[in-house]
């Protein structure tokens, strides 16, 4: 249950789509790196909030305490502080896993695919955290998902906030968590949790409702560095600073249009520092026959500069920010889609089928599609001694193989091969030595 | 332990690795799947003989009571039985888990790769599994490992020898794990585990010894069927009736000067019920300073037509035939190549450095990097406000980066980026909107 299996169009459409993810990382000049899916169960407790009581714990059998990674940022800060890495790009595309509730039509699994990209070393401020935006925005351009919108926060603002409203720090935390869920509950539920379950005054609430309702872009920065109280705020004052600078990079970029500040936005995990972001996808008109879903973020991420030091027996810490892509929903979106388009996707990438017309000929054929084999084209035949044409060509139109060398009594006479255009019924002759060439040329424009 | 994390340098070598296993399976027109690491331990448990004790189980936290998948193989004839598919050629690529002393050194590990290709249908007999072996020899030269040898046997044919030496039915799996071991040790030890732990009698232990010494070809299976006991017993009959057709197509591929009928083939698995194959690389000459190092076996199948069966409520048969590629020994090899050749494995694809030579010009190259990325093209620059050209540069050394696009005062003047080959040190003026098409000319090349 919440683990599933993924037939060949499931899992071409999941090829594709992964491949424009990595394309869009190694386009921005990561490297990959791979870790195991299982780590030791004390890297991974304590790391997660709310979230580490969803780990998967091996049976003790003997041996280390083992447990399945819940993400793949954990990981890669063992990684780093392990080796003494302070300077890395890298990507990394791998399975996690969660023992949730799964709600398997918005895209939520116990095991699914996390494709993380993560910019680790001391630079200078924003660059990295900009470049993470930018990904962002490419790749949900690239996979046209529709309308979409980036989120971005900063801790430290918030904390700023949380301090200038009258929260003392050790709430700081749980006061988070409270705003997060300002994007599923309105503000009054928000508020009622505050002053009810977190203890905060109503007073305190207020004020932080005044703040954590506005979203907008560099006009807003603005006007909270001069906003009287903020403006005395150490940690506000800086958090107002990146964030300037930040927009100032993102609209070198030409995305600004697509960026909101928004100070609702906190993010659950306990280990972001700084920027924080977190991708929607805006709501879908209902047209040509698609059903609109919420499938919430698409992706997310922001600063963890401590992280890294948790791993360090020394405490040294590593800089970090990253991104994850939300890879599942967008996943589920793109099914959703093609089954409402009723588009086929092949599953395969066979270029000929290596058939005869005649009976007795199964020699003939084998010798050929190996031939072809050798030569890098990929080739198929029916595994039968004497199959009937029809039966062949019944075979190319459902598996979509676009060519079909035919091999008969004559043509073996004359050396040459019939090569069928699937398509269009067209059949011409080829002289055998010419065959792959020919079969090359005809694939290369599909 | 026995697990481990794959820095860039071996995740590259590892990608470039499973894409020409990859696209083998591809050329022999197989579709991707991808099933869960995780399985229902039941699903496991009774399909591996001596293997069952190695499987890692989770720990019972409510729910079902899982585990992890110990091969590719029993996951796929529980999804064809699952999903009631009769027919269908597939290939996956995935970790699989067990619990063994890790020998890392030899490639072994408890967290590894498999890459396995298997054919399902009910087809002519000998045509799947003469394509496995096809593809086993093309993968295996494609890598250029240096010279290798197919050993093929039949499960029927050793039952049958097993028969006519007067073994009782109940022994024959028994009896088949001791003749496995005939790779590692001399007969004398494999006939004394017979008569002494077996219990076979000493005059059984001596027949079985006379067949199961014996390897060939073609001349080989004609002898032994030719042979006065062998000829008599049925199952030996078919068995050797099957790689004689197995040769003929073969002999079509071209392909038996690298394979070997070998009768002390036996296979660990207690699911093979026809042709088994096991390919071994043979020793390498210590030349180029490299050290030979035996790494056993690096590819083997066989055909399971009992396995889907097992999964299916009314017991229906899917016959089954597939080969693992032993990713992990190959790539230790590799590795080691690698070493000593010094060769240097780039770990990135970034075609292009966008740098300044003077300082304040961090937003100009952040303009131009974005019309890169958004142009398709790899690009990086250093996360620096006033990085030296000289860092800038040596960066690119050190990744391997082949270009460099400057941007400087003038240039920005006269509307041109001047472009530098690192290799050559050679700089170009190239006009600002003719620069992507530049750099991909130049990278096309590489």
């Amino acid at each position: 249950q919440g683990t599933r299996d993924h037939p060949p169009a499931q899992a071409a459409l999941r090829d594709r789509l992964l491949s424009a993810v990595v394309a869009c990382f190694k386009r921005h000049g990561a490297a990959a790196i791979d870790t195991p899916v299982l780590e030791l169960r004390d890297t991974l407790i304590g790391k997660y909030g709310e979230g580490t009581k969803l780990i998967y714990e091996l049976q003790d059998q003997g041996g280390e305490l083992l447990a399945l990674r819940y993400d793949l940022t954990v990981p890669f800060a063992r990684y780093l502080a392990m080796n003494k890495i302070t300077n890395m790009k890298r990507y990394h595309v791998g399975k996690v896993y969660r023992r949730d509730n799964p709600a398997t039509t918005r895209g939520r699994y116990r095991e699914f695919y996390q494709c993380d990209f993560d910019i680790a070393g001391q630079f200078d401020p924003m660059i990295p955290d900009a470049e993470c935006l930018k990904i962002v925005h490419e790749i949900l351009s690239d996979l046209q998902l529709g309308d979409f919108l980036i989120k971005v926060n900063h801790r430290q603002i918030l904390n700023g906030v949380f301090a200038v409203c009258g929260v003392p720090e050790s709430k700081f935390i749980s006061a988070c968590s409270t705003v997060d869920k300002l994007d599923k509950v309105p503000w009054e539920e928000v508020r009622s949790e505050m002053v009810g379950e977190k203890g905060l005054s109503p007073e305190a609430a207020d004020r932080i409702g005044d703040y954590v309702q506005l979203h907008g872009g560099l006009d807003l920065i603005e006007r909270l560095l001069q906003d009287p109280k903020l403006s005395q705020n150490k940690l506000a004052k800086e958090g107002l600073g990146d964030m300037k600078l930040l927009f100032e990079y993102l609209t070198l970029f030409g995305i600004t249009g697509k960026i909101s500040f928004d100070l609702s936005l906190a993010r659950g995990l306990d280990y972001y520092t700084g920027v924080i972001f977190e991708a929607v996808l805006l709501q879908q008109e209902k047209e040509h026959g698609e059903e609109a879903v919420s499938v919430g973020s698409v992706a997310g991420g922001g600063r963890y500069d401590g992280l890294v030091g948790m791993f360090d027996p020394k405490g040294r810490k590593v800089p970090c920010v990253g991104v994850s892509i939300g890879i599942e929903r967008i996943f589920s979106i793109l099914e959703q889609r093609l089954e409402a388009s009723e588009e086929k996707i092949r599953t395969t990438e066979t270029q000929v089928l290596v058939a005869s017309a005649q009976k007795k000929l199964l020699e003939e054929r084998l010798k050929l599609i190996s031939e072809l084999w050798d030569a890098g084209i990929k080739a198929e035949m029916l595994y039968k001694k004497n199959p009937k044409l029809l039966n062949q060509l019944q075979y190319c139109e459902d598996t979509g193989i676009p060519l079909v060398a035919i091999v008969g009594e004559q043509e073996l006479k004359d050396g040459v091969v019939k090569l069928r255009i699937v398509a269009t019924r067209e059949e011409v002759s080829v002289r055998r030595e010419s065959l792959v060439e020919e079969i090359r040329i005809r694939t290369s424009q599909c």
